[in-house]
């Protein structure tokens, strides 16, 4: 038996067996009165649904959601999408599986491009701060906060929804943003400011780990643009003579960087840094969902399946 | 000459002296080139505006926006709004002017109901709260801003912008507050600091001093819900003890307390008690600007004219 | 074969018999081609979706929708929703199974509070009024609807959709519009009158019977709400010497009540009354519904699953 | 000294005098200190504002609103618009001025056709009506209300907002309504009727005399589409053996008639008759205001200047 | 074994055999996990879900989506809705099946009317045009575009969306357009213009082949309203002396027809035609989907179900 | 008499002669009853309001708008805003004043920047592009519209509303465009050609001349929109071998720009590109609008006043 393909290239012929993370499992009663599993599988390059349907009974109890696991099984067509139909499925065995080639970080959706190559790229853009204040700042926040960062995504669902999503955001935004900052004679140290810690609540609002995440009750009941402010206020109250006036610029970016009150901003921008940073948001966010729609729609037309997110069919090219 | 009546009285054919509080000072240049002083003038019961056409090269530099002052002047209409149109106009000389009966507290726009009465209100409402936690902090906050939370307004301009408005708010909304969450079996405590602690951030966002506000660059910059989420976390992380949950509540109540995000509210009420407080409040402002636009509408039909803010004419009865 | 627990405590394991009303009947054919019912059922204390798989041919003449029924089965999870998977079910033959405990009222589903209990408390608040027009009106329409307003739900899906729902709505609502109005030196008898008679026109809007509803041609073509105030003003006209002022205002309380026009009101609130009513009215709607969805939420989590027409979680305590 | 030209032609520089409808009236007190009478004229052909700045002392004695004037002056332009400046003003006595050439119609803002021929057309459409349900109906409340029905404005600003406005919309909704009917196959008894009593409870919101309309208590408590769907049940209630289903269908069309809730409906169109009326009273309404708009404008450009009620600029032609 | 009835009048208890155009095909795994077929059937009178579960393999491979079939089957219900069981299922083999009464045109969705009909009354619209840069126009799009003219539908969903619905909305748009130009004394020939051209840019959005349609590259990169526009403008600009401002004029009626921005109108309306050519069309689809969903609902109610595109329930009469 | 400082710098006591353009100009008849000039003038730096109060009578036939002016005045404040009261006009005599220092170009609102500064910039980027069919498109168009893209402003009233601003705006966004294009991979040839073109149909919607603009028939009738998509179809057809997916890609970065139909675009984003497109043209307009609502604020605070337009103060710093 051969080795699936990654999930990202999974097509309908495709069977054989792999290491997945198991995000979601239920057991679910068929109409026949059976019980059949339906679960959630992702590797590092894309997300599936899966489903057993035979001997269910048998392979519940050989594992959990969060768990990583091994399947056998084949690709199948359901409403258009692309799901694994599975024939066996048992919890993953570290020491042994390891010589077999599970690898953890190939079984949790990531990011395309590496880790560290994003961190070092923000580690520049902190070395290049002018104003010392922000520069205390950041280094002081993306420090504190290394191991989240180097890690999360960027969000539950919408956009950068996977391992490393929130740093390819940031990493992101901050080249976008500095080049728009100079090409305006905008502040650079304040668009880096407001680009590093726009989200910063999330790492509150959030709770992820091994590839599964979770509003906490802070992130439900505070959210995480006030979660965010009070993270900056806080440290920027930590040290020592901090300007207030910097201070107010910094928490407004947090506070309006969704540009309007109906996306959850309490103000809206009133600076040149806070349009720009509002601005730069929202079209990495978009590109982003774009990019994922036009990759994963597993037409041959030249426009993909309506997206009912974005509201449109995109176009793919010919 | 005799004294002009309280300006919610001053009628058309009013004239005479008083003496007003001036919130707003220009000099215009009217259409025939001399220049012309348009002003606001206040009293505990109303604003008007008021114009001096003559001489007023010869009164503008007798006194400035934000003082004191005596006029003489007549009662004129003006788009079907009363107006004072003066002859004279200077500062107050505290003492000489005392004397004639000038009381600065008289000059202010204020709330109809006696500061301490309220005030004696909401101290009995602090001496109820079972939740020690609730109880310190609340006191703790109360206490911090005694100054404050006893003259300032509830807002620049759309309801109980005036002296003292602010107490009326709250100790309105605690009342009927507290009604409700008893009839809902809600959770009064919490409840109660809702009321008290939703509007806190104003504190920070508003400057308010002798009858006239402003806003802040905190007030611009960061908004009055966000600061005041903040000096919430502050005051409770200040309290040794103080449950993280608790704070999340409370916290959460200052958020939602708009209701819906498109009126500034980061997140949207998800407690019993998140509902109450959003409600309570909506209704408060609403019928104290309804109250208000019956009280001032100067005409005798059985409507007011069409109130702008409110998109709709009011019934005041037979 | 033991009883099966009532509907909301319904869980995964329990199995048994029990009676029920079956509001919803459908023969739906399964993808093996074979039928299978696809069913509603409910007890007093909550509503269930229920299939048979087995022998659907033989037990779909044996009931019908609007029945009282007799079932076995036992609970089974599906999305997320506890159902029940039945493996016999029969109309009920009262004489018979009267003996065995079947009682018709606890198999609708209904109001937390006994009827008469509500009852009572809205006669109370009907000795209260003072103004005698007011009195005759509402005693002559709470009296000619007695038997409608003590068993009608308040609407068909939202809020209090259940036996003696419009009774606890407008019962809370008398209680808690009464409180504020005192609490506004607002008209206590306008108030009052309004919540009795705001959604009158729901009577003529849904036909209800036997624990379903529906709407009638007239709830469709005309709207409670303007059914309403023709029920109020044949009522009124009925009444000699009824004030055409007083016909007005109540007429106004009944348009208004959505409190915008969005929402279905012809009028937009022009009266204090009117401002407090509709509040009232949202209020315990949205409460009712908040109350509904964590009592029926299954999981453990501090937070309830997303509610669509709620539009968030909700929180339901740690 | 001239007479006047009619309104709808007056320019910059016609002087003269002539005889007008005052329908507003207000002594202003100008920047001078002096005052001044600020006034709404109107003929059979439009309506101006007109100042009187000299002596207002000495005239504003002479007439009041709501009075036939006879006027002298010249026109003037004020932001665009043509004004009459007037140097004398007195109400007119009519038995003198009737022999001048003084006459009421012609100093009343009017529909451009004649009267009776619009009342003509409408009795041929009653006359056509099959259901003798609807004709009955339909005769009883215009018979009832012919004075009104002849003579009032369809409303108080936006369209047809002149003498005889009310019958010109019902009259040219009766031709289209009938033509598109019978182009869709929809019943054309209902479609009449539909048009006839769409706004027929205008006659009750509306106070109109003289001229000049105002809002009645009920017109501004209960609203037109409400008091019109009263008027439709008072009199088929009294129409004995009138269907409920037709009576139903009736209400159905005036309740929905603004077509979306957000206008004012409390139920939306549910049948071919009810989509229609709203089409076509919606068209003729946009049609009377684009037709005024570009009558009324005074520039000879192509466009007409900016109309802020439809939100556009509009085409004049070459 | 018998015919199946068309489609239209499918009935849960009617089996037998049948020619249909199939244009859905896809083949989903079911729970059990063997295959069967996912199918959407049509002839002339409607369109239906069709499955076939036993021997999906055998069948599948027997026809495409896009094909005639002939098919076996009977009629069964699935969310109350009638769909289609099927037990065989092959392409039709014209030659062969032609003599069984096989005819391509009675399996397409297709209008009510026949073509030849509509057509010659839309020639006769033609022939009526005075304006003789009008009516070349006119005439050459038409003749340029008869074949698709004839055939296409109006939409690919919402209304119209069968075989001669593009005809049918004009030509229904035509006569119905024409009757209010003149009663509005609009011009005719604009009218007429706007009605054939507003939506000639779908003949360049969409392909439509043997009963399916689909999107163009232009049709979702460009739009149909500025490709009709630039249609208009070749075909204008081809035409020896075509007024400038005419064109103008015709095109501003395709840019307009959408009436609000909102529906991806660039303009709207600022011409009488403009007005009136977004009112009838408007009217006109609305009319189409009301029709065909009374048309569609099974049920023996007053009312249909719930429609969710137009977000109501429709009386369909006692 | 010395001469007035630039527009932009006018001071309230500044006073003495200077040359602008006149570009609006209405003679009032004021209270008094006497005429005054109301007139709009401007400078490359500003544009203010200006009155002449006396000898207006003399000096209106003096001169024109859309005429260069000589006048005599001095700065005055009135609502906030600093204007003019002149005590001569007179129209400027090119030979004669020339002498005195007259320079056209320095009596129009102009872009900061030089022209020939942002030319040579424009020119760059179209040396840059590799995509053979886009380059000769663009340097076509560029080229054949070189004397209007030179000198016209991008818009008539919100942003870089002045003589180059059209040039401005573009040359800012390929900057911006190209930065971001290449930051995320995207056809930068393409996002040229979007920015080059995306407003070249206000070319045809307005009209511009000597510093004034006008909307053109064209403009209101059809839109800048689709006049642009037009103008990209005609230069594309006229190139021989110019694929047809490319100038479908164009054409719907052109129809798309505006980003959602509400504001105008008949089809919204659909390629990365146009999404940046959208991005890119929405920041650049906001920051000129924000850019110059500070420059022009004149108060001494820290915010500027409410900016109607934006919705919102914006923070000028300390």
């Amino acid at each position: 038996m051969s080795k699936l393909p990654k999930l990202s290239a999974l097509a309908v012929d495709d069977s054989g067996w792999g290491y997945f993370l198991c995000t979601y499992k239920e057991v679910r009663t068929g109409r026949s009165g059976s019980d059949f599993l339906f679960l959630s599988l992702q590797d590092a390059s894309a997300q599936v649904v899966a489903k057993l349907m035979t001997d269910a009974e048998r392979y519940k109890s050989e594992f959990d959601a969060g768990e990583f696991v091994r399947v056998e099984g084949r690709g199948s067509l359901y409403n258009g999408q692309v799901q694994l139909v599975l024939s066996t499925i048992r919890r993953v065995n570290p020491e042994q599986d390891r010589q077999q080639g599970f690898r953890e970080e190939e079984c949790i959706l990531s990011a395309p491009r590496p880790i560290d190559e994003m961190w070092s790229e923000l580690q520049a853009h902190l070395g290049g701060i002018k104003n010392q204040h922000i520069r205390i700042l950041l280094n002081r926040i993306v420090t504190d906060n290394e191991a989240q960062l180097r890690t999360w995504p960027a969000a539950q669902q919408i956009h950068h929804a996977y391992r490393g999503g929130f740093l390819e955001h940031i990493s992101k935004m901050a080249e976008v943003g500095l080049l728009i900052a100079r090409a305006y004679g905008a502040d650079e140290d304040l668009v880096l400011a407001g680009v590093i810690l726009h989200d910063i609540g999330k790492l509150q609002e959030l709770a992820y780990e091994g590839g599964a995440g979770s509003y906490t009750r802070d992130g439900n009941l505070v959210g995480h643009i006030a979660l965010g402010m009070m993270m900056v206020r806080e440290a920027a109250n930590g040290i020592s003579g901090f300007p207030l006036e910097l201070r107010s610029q910094i928490e407004h970016l947090v506070a309006s960087h969704h540009g309007v009150r109906e996306y959850g901003s309490p103000v809206e921008p009133k600076t040149i840094e806070a349009f720009i940073l509002a601005s730069v948001d929202e079209l990495d966010a978009k590109l982003n969902q774009v990019r994922r729609a036009i990759a994963e729609d597993p037409s041959d037309d030249e426009f993909t399946a309506w997206n009912k997110r974005l509201g449109r069919v995109l176009y793919k090219g010919q």
